[in-house]
């Protein structure tokens, strides 16, 4: 039988998203600028094009592969990503570019415009972790503009009022997007979800999809991490990948032990692991170019991992059960608590510093501020979107369509006349 | 029960696969010369090894894993992907060298050469894609020599009669192989297709594996469109990948809005939406060297996966009933359609820019010749292959046979003593 | 019915594992240090990080998914697999800067000690092959332990005894690695195993994904030879890319003829092939400084091929029966033999090039000498691993738990109250 509202995509998303497209095309033919200046210099390409392919791929596979661990949710997962992310870019690209618009009547397009635009993709994409299965694709895009357009006016403002660089300030974006998630899935709780779903569930072969995208996303973080360094610095760049590089290992294998001890019958658990060992390159990545130390880079991960597990174990259900939360793709422990950890660490590693007293409480104050505002934005973008979803409109799946491609594929027999 | 025609592997692939492989060593032997000066400029090895690796990837995963959504077929279209690719780039590099054979004495053997050979591979491998599941190893691996062989003459042609610059030559690769593959499975038409086959189907445990090798494709594809630029002029290299990125994400976008659109009950159809989100980086590759503006390549890769899905959808079946041309993996819809639209967008774009009518004419005239013997050569080959390949020599698969790995892999319960 | 054993995981893996890491990070603070000198040489960053990337995406995704052929066995192997290899590398890297550590009190960490380290990682991942299925995890993360420490003493051994380069004896972790992983699965042969274990069983979704893992390594592999070739010669480094390349197309075409030869139905086995594609890389890349020639390249995939399939198709049960040795992932014929083919090639590579009697002796002396001292070293590292490993204490899986998931990993129904 055919669900009832799988006639939806025809009448709101097809629209949506042709009416989007056309109107960034317009847009892009009255601002867009490819840079092609004959001075570019001729490293410029080499020195970035391996990092944005990296990049590229981490964002469309891995964050795609990520959430393939829903049993029957592996294509909307990974064709959605896709789908999310080609639009955050292009949304993100011209946000990023208003700034420049202004002055110079011309949004640049680049490498490094493009590179930006898929890490705010990736928040947006970290966003919409919390609401997979349960919301509809038109809900899912909606999501992702209203995510980039927060991430970029919380840079924006970081940069006017505090003058965080936008090194600092882009790597908050795993803060941003986790509680942004949470904000909206808390606002969209559905009765019955802390019953559990009845097609939310693993299985080998889709446990295997999603590692598969865990250990790209793993694999490639040190690029994530160390990409925008300035590559006038190698040696920071460096710097940057060994301790991202570390961080992960160390976080891999401790979040295996844990699993191990926290499970009743001392088994490892897929999910919870491909959670945790991520953690340790949100958490090292957020205080990036304060880390100068291998061991600060590993403890960062160790406690990254612990964290996480403790997030994923304990604080995943509770959120459910007391708040009323509920987050399909565990994005508090996986984005969230190691996010806010790497500000921490962040905070006692430049600390340890200063001597004197004046600065360090400066700096104190600088560092909560830039909390402070990162998670305001992002709570009030967060209810912001989550009341605009709440308006039926956009007809959400029925509970029992939750977490099913059905849904949303048809599966043709490719034969013909059948 | 033993396939019938199972033991053919035996008599007709190993003999010709160790006879070609032998052939190419002694060749190898009297011809080969890696190039090694020491003069090598330092920057070459950086500037392209990454983008080599890159197209290793669209070639040999990427086009492997994207017809994998045939469920009983999967080993067999990574696998003979793999082995074909392997011969075809072989070959190619010996035909890519006959010239410089001739005056130098030595095939050079470089990246550069092994990238090129790898792309004329990729064209062949377009050309097994209407053929896929319904023909033996041994016919694709003949296919892909005689493909190859057409298609580095036809670039030979219009390097010597028109002077087109190899740049512009290489990418016509998706028209050539589009049409030499339609030609064939034409040709070689069997009686029932119109019904579809038996083992023809798709499930959501293969569409992932397909997703997957699409995923690479269309991340991969500014490396593929840019590769060949000269990497003295990085501005240019640095248009190529913002283009093809903008064309492909528009081309994503519009494509799952049109599959929805074109579905009678409102939702996405996998098969179609891959096919089509990669028609913008076929369709902006063609004209690369001449999209200067973002815009442009959005315009085309809007239009290429409007053409696209309409070819899918419409055209797809009408080739079958209507000209007995059954095609596997939407090849026409995929690289044919939108190549001819890459080209039209090639011709347009270079026409505005001429004032003087004289110009103009001479233009068209040189670019519709292009494109004639482009496809002159594509179909006369193509018929050919055709011929060649309906000898029953080759012992193709039955009809219930067909789209089904049982035919070609032996599946050995590991256990020792069983 | 929970298996017996599994309780096991959380009494001895955990701890081991915690008390590892808490060391690696207390060894870490003391004595690691990134290199960061601000004279560091700007290209440094780009030559290396694509490599190191390339190398890491055959390490972590290429093995982890290699053996994911099993089919109840996929998580185990691939998780086991980035488990070991977090271990392996981090343990690698304090290995590696011993001796740095005595001279200048310090460990370096950049991009090519943690790529030095992956590919000793790489030699452990090869000898945990034959003991896949059949051990738990907490044996395969001391297998790895000793097989790192036992491959950099042998490599130690070489450099101070015969003055090797590290260049060419990193390339002998082939065969230090499979010989180690025999020995061991040797001396912890199971009664039973000749009968073959119920779950050792393929089929195609997971020969699928293990093709996935073998078009990584494939595809990947000429960066693995060269990359440690001085990128003050780019002309070698080219020679390196450029011989690997050649002899895996080689191979690959090989090995499918001869699967197809040596099948009693004439039909490819998947598993054969996996193995025998690869032996071209291993052979091409032990004697890879003094491959100079595109054909001799060829003619060692070639032969590497022939060799690789028959030790897959006729030494393997061989192994078992006579030797009582079960070699899961067919080290031997993929790895083993492969890489001693590629010793033998040097000796004759380099003995075609003497004209001198006295310097081509004095040559043949320390060649062999090389090989007895790899072997002897990781034979005898072997035998102690094994006889550690047979105490009872580290509860290896019973006969009925090998190759299966679910003696190590829990599927929770992700749905909360149940």
């Amino acid at each position: 039988m055919a669900p009832k509202y799988a006639p939806s995509l025809r009448s709101r998303l097809a629209p949506l998203l042709l009416f989007l497209q056309t109107g960034f095309i317009i847009i892009s033919a009255f601002f867009f600028e490819i840079e092609n200046n004959i001075n570019l210099k001729k490293d410029y390409f080499i020195n970035v094009y391996p990092a944005f392919q990296d990049v590229n791929v981490m964002v469309i596979l891995g964050f795609g592969f990520f959430s393939t661990f829903l049993v029957r949710y592996g294509l909307s997962s990974s064709g959605f990503n896709l789908l999310v992310a080609a639009m955050a870019t292009q949304w993100a690209i011209i946000l990023n570019g208003i700034e420049s618009c202004y002055t110079r009547g011309k949004i640049k397009v680049d490498l490094k415009s493009i590179l930006v635009a898929e890490m705010c993709a990736a928040s947006a994409l970290i966003a919409i972790g919390p609401m997979q299965g349960k919301s509809s694709p038109v809900q899912l895009i909606l999501v992702a503009l209203m995510e980039v357009s927060g991430f970029i006016l919380s840079e924006w403002l970081l940069r006017v009022l505090l003058e965080v660089r936008p090194l600092s300030s882009i790597m908050l974006l795993h803060i941003f997007g986790a509680f942004f998630g949470l904000t909206l899935t808390w606002i969209l709780y559905r009765k019955g979800s802390n019953q559990g779903f009845e097609k939310e569930k693993v299985d080998k072969k889709s446990g295997l999809f999603s590692m598969l995208g865990t250990v790209f996303i793993w694999m490639f973080w040190p690029t994530f991490n160390s990409v925008l360094v300035d590559e006038r610095y190698p040696g920071r760049k460096l710097e940057a990948v060994c301790s991202t590089y570390l961080a992960l290992a160390v976080s891999a294998v401790t979040a295996a032990a844990l699993s191990v001890f926290s499970s009743p019958r001392g088994k490892l658990n897929l999910i919870q692991i491909q959670s945790c060992i991520l953690a340790g390159g949100v958490a090292v990545g957020v205080p990036i170019s304060v880390v100068h130390h291998p061991w600060e880079a590993m403890a960062i991960g160790f406690t990254a991992a612990i964290i996480s597990t403790i997030g994923f174990k304990y604080l995943k259900i509770h959120m459910l059960l007391a708040f009323e939360c509920h987050d399909t793709c565990a994005v508090l422990s996986t984005h969230g608590l190691p996010g806010l950890l790497g500000w921490l660490a962040h905070f006692l590693l430049q600390m340890k510093d200063y001597s004197d007293h004046t600065l360090a409480v400066r700096f104190a104050m600088f560092h909560i501020c830039t909390l402070c505002i990162i998670i305001s934005v992002s709570l009030s973008m967060g209810i912001l979107t989550g009341l605009l979803l709440k308006w039926n409109f956009w007809r959400p799946p029925q509970n029992n369509k939750c977490f099913d491609d059905q849904a949303y594929w048809v599966f043709p027999n490719l034969a013909v006349r059948k």
